[in-house]
Formats: C-alpha cells, structure tokens, sequence
C-alpha cells in the first residue's frame, strides 16, 4: 500500500522551494524504493483568498483527512491579505483541527555554514525545540471594548490545557532520554505572567518525576534567549508554549547561521490525522520571485517527513539520513543561495542535492 | 532643594552591584556638584519576605511617593520565595502603581567587548528597546479550572489599554524623530496572537501618521529576535509590548557581549511618581556570593536616573556622559569581571570607573 503525500506551496518563496522539495523526495523514493504517492492542491495560499474570499474549500478537512502527510511551504502575503487571516484560515487550522500537537524543530551548526556567533563550531549547536502547536497564547478569543473611546481596551486571552502540557511535556522528555546529555529546558516566565507559566512550571516539576535520569531545568524566556547566543551550548531539548517555541525556533536558527536551513514537523504522533511538514522560514515576500530562497529548509523537512512516515525504521530511516548527508555535503561544497553568501538560485541547491542522492 | 534618590538594592547580586553604584553615583554627585541626598530602605527582598510573610511594609508607597528617583539593584531569591511571588510583591508593583510605563533600554555594542556576534564592531549594535512597562501580559488575570482533573485548564489574560499603546507609541516616535535613523520597529505577532496584535499593529499604523519623518517597520518577533542576531544594523528604536520587550532587552544586550552591561529606566516621564533605574539583569543567584557580578549594568543606570533627574540638560547630562565615559575607558583598558573575560572583582570595576570620573 502506498502511502499518499498532499503537497500545498502556498505564498511567495513557498512556491520556489516546494519544487526543490519534491525533486528530492522523488530522487529519495526512488533510490530507497519508498510506496509513496503525491497529490497537488491548489489552494491554502493567498491567490485563492482573492478569488474564493476564503483560503480553502469548506471540505478541506475531508479532502485531507486520508492522507498520511501534508507536505507544506509557506503561506502569508500581507499586501492583499492580512496575516492573521490567511494563516488562521489554514496553517493554524492544519494544526489545530488535524491536532498536530507536536511542532519539533532541530537546531544545529552545520560544518561549513558560517555561524554569526564568533568562535562557535559544528558540535556546539545540537538541540531540538518542542513546541506546543495547538493551544496557548495563539488564540482569537478576547475582544475590543470601548473602541473608538479613549477608554478603548483590548483583552487576549490564552487558553492551556493539562492535557496539551502534559503530552508536550512527555513527548519532549522521551526525546531527551533517548539523547545523550538527557537535559531539558523549559521556557518559563512565571516571574512576569503569573497565572499560566506558575502552572506551567509545576507541569513540568511533575513530569520530571517520571524521568529520574533527565535534569530538568526551568529558564526566563529573556534570559533564555540571552543563552541561546551566549552558551548555546547548554542546550538539549526545550520544550516550550506556542508562542515562546515559535520565538526560539527562528532564534535558536538564526545562531546556526540562516532560518533558510530549519526544518519543521507538526506532529500528530497518534497518527490520528495527517501530520505536517514545513519549513521554520515564512513566505519572505521580500525576495520572492528572484529564485534566491535557500530550499534546504524545505529538503530538510521532507527528510523529516519519510522518517516520521517510516517510523525511524529500515528504508525510510535511511532514506531520511541520505537526504541530510546530501543537505551537509551540499552546503560544504556549494552550490549555495546568497544567504549563506553563495550565488546559486534555488534550484541549482535543490538539484545539487537530488544527484548527490542518485 | 535637593534631589531624594530611595535605594533599595534587593537580593543576590543586586547587593552587590548596589554598592557600586553608589560609589560612581557619589563621585559623580561631587565633580559635578549635584544636589543629592540618598535614602537607604531595608526591604524588597527575600529575606523581608521571610521575616514579615510580604515583600515590603504596607506603607511603601507612602514611604517612597516623595522621593525623585529609586536606584533598584535586582529582586528574586527562587530557593526561598517563587518568582511570582517576589517580583509582584516588590518591582511590578512599582512599575504599575508610579505608573512608570516606559521602559527604556539601550543597547549598545562597547568598543573592546568581545563581541558574541562575528565580525561585529562598535556602532553596528546601537539602538534602544522602548517597552511597555504596566499592562499587557503581565497579568494576574486569569485562573486554572477543573483543578487536579483531566480537564484541567488555565486562563491567562493579557489586557492592553489605547492609551497605554498611545503613550508607549508617542514616546518611541518622539525618540526615533530625534535620532539620525528615524526608524521604529514595533515588535508583533499579528499572524498568530489575533486579537491584540493587529489591534498593536493598527494603533503603530495610526501614529506612525503624525510623524511623516519617521519609518515604521512591523516585524513578528519570531523574525525579529533572528535580525538581533543576523542584522543587528537594522535597528534603530524597537517599540514592544511588554513581555516582548522583556524578551528583547535581554537578547539584544545578549548580542553585544553580557547583559551585565545592560542598564533600564522605568520612567514616569510626568514625574508624577518617582521613575525607577536598575540593572536589566536579574538577582542571579548562582554566580551571587563570589563578587564577580559585573557592576556597569548598575553603574549605567544611575548615570541613566542623573540625566533623567536633570531632563537632559546642564550638570547633569554632563555627568551622565562623563559616567557612560568612564565605563567605556574602564571597559578598555579594564579591570574587567568574568562575563567579560576578565579576573576582576565587582568593587575592582566600579573603584576603576569612580576613580576615572574623579
Ligand atoms: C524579574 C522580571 C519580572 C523582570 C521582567 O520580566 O520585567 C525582568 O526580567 C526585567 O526585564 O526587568
Ligand atoms: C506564520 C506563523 C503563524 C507561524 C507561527 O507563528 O507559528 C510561523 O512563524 C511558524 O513558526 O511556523
């Protein structure tokens, strides 16, 4: 039985890197013998807004519900559509609706990247970020009152669950176990916001109960972010609420030297509904069209993407570990997008990697 | 009549740094001739805490109404007193009720810092953080349903306020138009937080109108805290709510080499309170106890509380340049504490920088 791929580009450069995508997952397939099949779908991109007044059809969910993932490139285009709509009406719905409850998204300094901090070497950046990917301080619930008053006040709420602390929690703690330093972090400000992140520290104190061999240790969001350029070193898994892992997951890349590198998996571990696959980078309206959009990103997450399909098994495990030797190789010896001070275009990376993979 | 300056130097190294400030702000006081007389309060810390079951006398307000200025050294003792407990008892109580709503944070790459970031030199990291400093995320407001069950939930509020956004706004503006950059970056999260921040977004939008001279530049702060890191040079005011200026006035000092460099101002620019200055830094308690906090954060912010004191003119501004000299010169040529890679003492330094200023 083959398994079935829903390929949505989206905005922008999510439309110069998604080709460079799937080049690479064809070469990967084909090499490693892997039953998958991809289908196109035109819409969850700003186009379709201007034309449908919506970013998907009313049946999205039933038309992606069967597929075993959705391979995804960027969405926003904030000169014909607000951003809060166009990603409300599909990459928070994706993640929200199909509860891909996990975004995890790995930081790490590749050998011959240059790395904006002074001094750092590949092997001194190696951790994951857990991100919570549903709930949190990504909401649209609270509203204006008084507006147009000069008492005009604005209320925004954020919604936690037991259920969604715990799950992320857990899911961040096994990671590190299976690692070697068994370290996690977690991304607190219960110093300032006093309400949630209290809680949110006692959830973490309660799960680190249960793995007496993971050190478990609770960092200020500020002074997080201040440790992630000045000892990034400290670094394992951190786990984090929707709002603070989207912080340091273009925080804790740009370190490593270009967001154009890091790759995302919105995860639904049940496999409950289709899980997604992205890169951390957005839809960059400012370079769009000049075919400069680095795709590793892009060709990282597909890499994510067979692994999570295989199960971290047999073909698919290898063919995932194949398409990131061929990413390492390929930024040592170019062809590399001007990014990381290169003059390739898009494709010639993209390319460069399907034949190393050949 | 002279100025009255209240001191309350906190926990960990917030008693250490304190002295030091004092020893510069003493010998400012008298090249310059400035009319000062400092008052020393023994609370706001832990260990009031301990012996009185609160931070501080119910009476502190009153204590402190009459005063001009308050020098803070750091609060927070986590071993003894939670976070939460400490910080609303103590330093966001005054910060809300002085109605102390900027907090102005310059950021500031020193000539003969190491620098974290490669191949950064002085004045390419020269811009100030503007933070909302009484509403917004900062709340109490909320609560945890369902307690101990598995549908347990919590609620977290953040209430921002129009002339909250206003002031914060007018003041970043005002600074902008009398830098040579003219530039604002407002920190937003508008594709994912949908109530609050296209609402921050429109409110930037319609004050950006009354200064035809001045850039305004969205930025969501996931890409934002990347840019502190990839193109520092970009910045010139960033104006943020106030979890996200917390956020970004500990990276961006994180940048330019240890946020033991990093000075605040809470100001109540009507001076209808006293405004407060202390260091960025926290009371970090793991390095207290050895005298190797680094002082200039503490030292800084007196020399910021002078030129406040002063609204920027005579004595005083000269006074606050000639200590933000003395700094520079001690940075140099030293002694120099370990954060910046020297074997100094906390009174090695601030000795250096009084001595200097004499
Ligand atoms: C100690 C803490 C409550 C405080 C804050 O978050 O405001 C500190 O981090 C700061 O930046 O002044
Ligand atoms: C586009 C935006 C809504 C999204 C997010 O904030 O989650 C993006 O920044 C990401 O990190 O995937």
């Amino acid at each position: 039985k083959k398994l079935r791929i829903a390929v949505l580009a989206g905005d922008g450069i999510g439309k110069e890197v998604m080709p460079e995508g799937i080049r690479v997952l064809e070469a990967a397939a084909k090499r490693f013998d892997l039953p998958l099949e991809m289908q196109h779908f035109d819409w969850a991109h700003c186009d379709y807004f201007a034309a449908h007044g919506q970013m998907m059809p009313d049946d999205w969910k039933a038309q992606l519900q069967g597929f075993d993932a959705i391979l995804f490139g960027a969405v926003g285009w904030p000169a014909t559509v607000p951003d809060h709509v166009s990603l409300w009406g599909s990459l928070l719905k994706f993640r929200r609706e199909f509860d891909q409850y996990i975004n995890l998204r790995p930081v790490r300094l590749f050998e011959g990247v240059p790395c904006p901090l002074a001094g750092r070497k590949p092997g001194d950046i190696d951790y994951y970020v857990v991100r919570e990917n549903t709930e949190g301080e990504y909401t649209a619930l609270g509203g204006i009152m008084f507006e147009g008053t000069d008492r005009e006040m604005v209320l925004q709420e954020a919604v936690f669950t037991r259920k969604g602390a715990d799950r992320l929690l857990k899911f961040a703690f096994d990671l590190a176990q299976s690692r070697s330093k068994k370290h996690v972090t977690l991304a607190t400000k219960s110093n300032g916001i006093a309400i949630s992140m209290p809680w949110w520290d006692k959830c973490a104190e309660a799960m680190a109960k249960n793995y007496p061999d993971v050190v478990l240790d609770k960092q200020h969001i500020d002074i997080l972010t201040a440790r992630f350029v000045l000892q990034p070193g400290r670094f394992d898994v951190v786990a984090a609420t929707n709002l603070f892992g989207d912080i340091l997951s273009d925080l804790g890349p740009a370190t490593t030297g270009t967001i154009g590198l890091a790759p995302s998996a919105n995860l639904n571990p049940e496999r409950n509904f289709p899980s997604l696959f992205e890169p951390v980078h957005g839809s960059a309206p400012d370079i769009y069209g000049q075919n400069i959009a680095n795709p590793i990103a892009m060709i990282w997450s597909v890499a994510l993407m067979l692994d999570f399909l295989g199960d971290g098994k047999g073909a698919w495990r290898s063919a995932h570990d194949a398409i990131v030797d061929a990413i390492s190789q390929t930024i040592l010896s170019g062809p590399s997008t001007p990014d990381l001070g290169g003059q390739g275009k898009t494709p010639d990376v993209g390319k460069a990697i399907a034949e190393r993979l050949a």
